[in-house]
């Protein structure tokens, strides 16, 4: 199974593509779209568009997986977010990749098995997970490596319930 | 001058087309993209980015006028509405028509000559200046039409004002 993660954005949006197989899970490729401040907004839009089209056509995961949003203080920058996230969603959807989504509490726990770990811990257990020397940067790279972990669990329990239901 | 105006949306998305020559509106094309609600929200979002560039690019407006988007106290619904604003923008970012975006005070203004106007005037003085039998449903068509004209209205005092300047 390859799952990819993404961590929206509009200046940054990070993405990582891991395999899991025999309970090993293996960074096949990681990275960040980034687009230039002050440029205009409708053509990073296009941009992050067209970048994750075309990672996601060479990858052709199993599954995306991408972090709910929710709204913080800066209104501005959540609206920017929000649509910058809406592309996303259609470069997976155009590919009909399906699409999941979790809260940060979501990810946190399924990496660290705590959810009021720290944005550090999260970030060291995921290179652990993946066996990387170091943690990916920039760190909405290593939040999208993290996201992904977070389905591999999360569609691990499923088919362990499911078989469990079956009486497998 | 062809002037395309939306009012963004997730569960309808309002369209409007208008021709401005010799001082006279002409509407060549008005509606609304659907979207069936209980959905999958990604579908959704695929929806309305295909029909409106099927719809762009059959019209091939000079101009696309959209409306700026606010925080309401619903911030769930607010995410979806700017996610889906982005899909439509880059349905015109991707036939590369010009984006303008205005503010509901700007187009009230615009439309009524007064910035308290109450949204029926607004609608009936659509109506009027489009030369309409009845205000268009539903009423996101017919906001869509009132931002189409307060882009065309910009359009003139912009150039009013370059000619101004050049002294002609």
């Amino acid at each position: 199974m390859v799952v990819f993660g993404i961590d929206p954005g509009y200046a940054i949006v990070g993405w990582g593509a891991i395999s899991y197989k025999s309970n090993t899970y293996k960074a096949i490729g990681y990275g960040s779209v980034e687009t230039q401040a002050h440029s205009d907004f409708n053509r990073r839009l296009e941009y992050i568009y067209d970048e994750l089209y075309s990672i996601l056509q060479r990858c052709r995961p199993d599954a995306l997986a991408i972090e709910r949003l929710y709204f913080q203080t800066n209104q501005k920058t959540a609206i920017k977010v929000a649509q910058a996230r809406g592309v996303t969603l259609l470069a997976a959807q155009k590919l009909k990749i399906p699409i999941f989504e979790y809260t940060p509490l979501q990810v946190k726990t399924a990496v660290t098995g705590y959810g009021k770990a720290k944005k550090p811990q999260v970030m060291e257990m995921t290179r652990r997970l993946l066996n990387l020397d170091e943690v990916p940067k920039p760190d909405d790279t290593a939040d999208a490596l993290a996201i992904a972990i977070c389905h591999i669990q999360a569609a691990g329990s499923e088919l362990r319930r499911a078989m469990f239901r079956k009486g497998l």
